[in-house]
């Protein structure tokens, strides 16, 4: 269904609120987080940095569950609309991780924090 | 401004309408996309398959006015929110390159054509 060989075992998943349509966040999947994904109907990744599994929400309870998946023609590129629990995707605390645009040459902070990262990762 | 080493040289870009919140596309930018998107505020990425940069429209016309860039926050993707002209963006014809989504253990067919390939890419 979707070819991970193509990019050596990950492909992009984009997940997007599947009320607003905002794009909260790109992530990567391999097979496995696809799989589990579709069976528990909840978001996982996989973390390049951390090289495993990534049950998005592990740490901070912000689960993301999922309402649709979609793939892209080339079947590899994953879509997912989500309803975001916490309001924030981002672990800097902002609804998305899109939260900077370009204006000029300057990068402009747009996005609303809703929580503080240090209050949520006790670290 | 944006990590391209970290994946080595390329960072995924999304596209999305800028009227509907609608994801359009997935692609591939290096740093002299990146940088040819942003002055001229037209979508340009890097085409993996063809090892070249990749005016998005250069064969159908159905380039993508930029309206608005966002990057995430570990500046490692690309957000453009765009109007993209000639009202699809996929190569099939869809409006969408994520016109399949997942029902059960099928992929179902969700977008509307809304040109027919064979017409625009004279192959």
């Amino acid at each position: 269904m979707i070819d991970f060989q193509k990019s050596g075992g990950l492909v992009p998943a984009i997940a997007q609120d599947a009320d607003t349509g905002e794009v909260l966040m790109l992530a990567w999947m391999n097979a496995e987080a696809f799989e589990e994904t579709v069976r528990t109907n909840r978001a996982v990744y996989f973390s390049r940095s951390r090289n495993r599994l990534w049950r998005k929400g592990e740490e901070s309870g912000h689960v993301q569950e999922v309402i649709s998946i979609a793939i892209d023609c080339d079947a590899d590129t994953v879509l997912l609309k989500v309803k975001q629990i916490g309001g924030a995707a981002c672990h800097e605390g902002y609804k998305s991780c899109f939260f900077r645009e370009l204006s000029g040459s300057e990068l402009r902070v747009v996005g609303d924090r809703v929580f503080d990262p240090k209050a949520v990762y006790k670290k």
